[in-house]
């Protein structure tokens, strides 16, 4: 794929370009704030992102604090940032109220620029991501399973979370120029992968990727794919590396080509729920990316008898559907939400290893408005990734 | 139970008298249509029920002819038959269109009248019943597994199926003075059980007790149930005497001291969803018979991470939820539609063996219609069944 290459190679040069000016740039920043020359943590840390200063959705640029680097932090200067369809839920105050300013953005990928004393994962230099969670208790048993998006103590988010230990009382996100994060949840990200592919990886994959491996999915078995945005896609090319026959399902005609490049063994474009029929009773497994209210019932008629469905798009409203889906086709319904730490640093070993990219497109920090409105369009092709050296 | 012992009393005599009336009752009708005085099958049958005309909701005398009663056949003269909210929805159109005039019930219990001349499991006197089917194709796979509620061919539901073969062009249901079902739909009811008691196991019991042993519910298991009419209470009883420790969710403040009596450890009165926060997450698995529209997000989030939840209540309309509750409380939920007839037989003998009886209520045909405004004014307590000798 012609656009692969040129994507890669693109980041081959900016890669090796960005890593000298970052080093210098995250010097000049510590310095500027206190005045000396190579800080060694724990220090201060300042930042630039893009952040709502309200509901309306609008980010504007915003200079603020970060907490500082600590003996178990690594300070990430960060080079891409993917756009979520759940950064705009969020900033919107559609899935509760926020405190602003808030910057979003929680599939950061950059280039580690400070370590604190303990750390041991890290070095300078390294590859490193942080996905939706910077921290949890680490004691409960949620989190010595490695589940620490179900910490029993509450997760802290990338942004969003307020406390008092972040200088602006709340967690800011990665649309930003650099973050600090307690090693524990960065992931590393493998040397032979790029940073903006793995971003997206971060959040869209995992969350795909978590329950699609909880479902087995694997050779011999049919999958649906439901919803075919950022993070459909992503499950459409793993369930299609593990084997399975994938049926992907989309509102939106224009994907079909670009979708069965993924591998999908057939497209259905629901502009019309009677499109499903063909398809009743036929899946071993689906996973709905829908991120709007829907009626789940002409979709869960897809799943055999004893089949799992899995819905992960978190739409602001409700689901619904009339229980003689249910009582017909015997499928169980769950949710899932992101994955663990693990989890997250298997995905990224495993896309790298298997060559799993996203299909992303590169966007500049000054044009976010415009990316939101073009996500909520269904015209993202298929995540946005924000270059922050823009910011 | 003093009530117990005078219902049972009751029974005992009604049924020695019944039986003896029963048979001159139906020799009488089969006389009537054919002219000579002990019919042996096949032969026609004339009923006599209550149908509804129209979607009003409305019952009146009805009198019909059945399907002949053929080799694999039996006649049951019906002596009581459990109102189900099935029913009600039926009737009204609620369940999509109807084919009316409609007989609706389908917990039908009686004496066996004939015998078509293959029959084997049945002889003249022997106590039947028959629950929400009555015909199957036998040769698809549900069928042979017996789970004929999901036969490949469609099913024939003990009313409303529409079908060339019965002679008003739809089965007519059990709210008549006999039936006529082939031997391998009619249900054993031991002798040691009253037939009224039988009547409610062949619906409410069975599409509890599905659910409830396909989760296996026992001993060191809290297991909820919400919604307690019927159906709920019967889902109690049989969780109860499985070992379970069983919480009961109801709007009806009135049922509290019943539902301790059923052997619940803890009644909760939702009088508004709040009531609900205290045993969030306590549950390992829960029933729901809600037979409304309602939001089942506070609902699911009763349960334990990776715990189950089944929903048979069957509202007109939608249920709905939001996504969050079922990312946060990583619960299974799925719909149950009664059981086969292999366990609906195991239920009668199960609940016969454990002294297990639903609590009814006997009424009279000619009430029926104010019997329907009492069962939607959830005033039942907690099953009315009719008495077949006042058709």
């Amino acid at each position: 794929m012609e656009k692969d290459n040129s994507r890669r190679a693109f980041l081959q040069k900016t890669a090796l370009a960005g890593a000298g000016l970052l080093l210098a740039d995250h010097m000049a920043f510590a310095s500027n704030l206190l005045s000396k020359p190579n800080p060694t943590p724990p220090f201060r840390v300042r930042s630039k992102g893009y952040a709502a200063r309200d509901s309306s959705g609008n980010l504007g640029v915003y200079e603020f604090e970060r907490q500082p680097v600590g003996d178990n932090d690594i300070l990430i200067e960060i080079k891409f940032s993917g756009v979520c369809h759940s950064d705009i839920h969020t900033v919107k105050g559609e899935w509760g109220d926020q405190k602003y300013p808030l910057v979003p953005g929680h599939e950061i990928a950059g280039i580690v620029t400070a370590v604190g004393k303990n750390v041991k994962k890290f070095k300078v230099g390294d590859h490193a991501g942080v996905g939706c969670m910077v921290d949890s208790c680490g004691s409960c048993k949620s989190c010595k399973d490695g589940l620490q998006q179900y910490c029993e103590k509450g997760t802290t988010m990338t942004y969003g979370t307020k406390s008092e230990k972040y200088p602006t009382g709340v967690t800011q996100g990665g649309y930003a120029n650099n973050l600090v994060v307690t090693e524990s949840f960065a992931i590393k990200i493998p040397k032979n992968m790029s940073l903006q592919d793995a971003a997206p990886l971060l959040c869209a994959g995992v969350t795909t990727y978590s329950p699609l491996m909880k479902a087995d999915v694997g050779k011999g078995m049919k999958v649906g794919v439901a919803g075919i945005g950022g993070l459909g896609h992503l499950a459409i090319k793993i369930a299609v590396s593990k084997g399975a026959e994938v049926y992907a399902f989309t509102t939106t005609n224009d994907k079909v080509d670009d979708i069965k490049k993924f591998g999908a063994k057939e497209v259905i474009v629901v502009d019309d729920l009677s499109k499903l029929d063909a398809h009743k009773g036929t899946l071993d497994y689906m996973i709905s990316t829908i991120p709007v209210s829907y009626d789940l019932s002409a979709y869960i008629a897809l799943v055999k008898p004893n089949g799992n469905y899995t819905q992960v798009g978190l739409p602001a409203g409700n689901i619904s559907f009339n229980n003689f889906a249910f009582i017909s086709s015997r499928v169980n319904f769950n949710g899932s939400l992101i994955g663990g730490i693990p989890e997250t640093q298997e995905i990224l070993d495993y896309c790298a290893q298997n060559k799993i990219y996203p299909e992303i497109q590169i966007v500049d920090i000054k044009d976010i408005n415009d990316v939101y409105d073009k996500v909520l369009q269904k015209k993202a092709r298929y995540r946005y990734v924000i270059d922050a050296k823009t910011i």
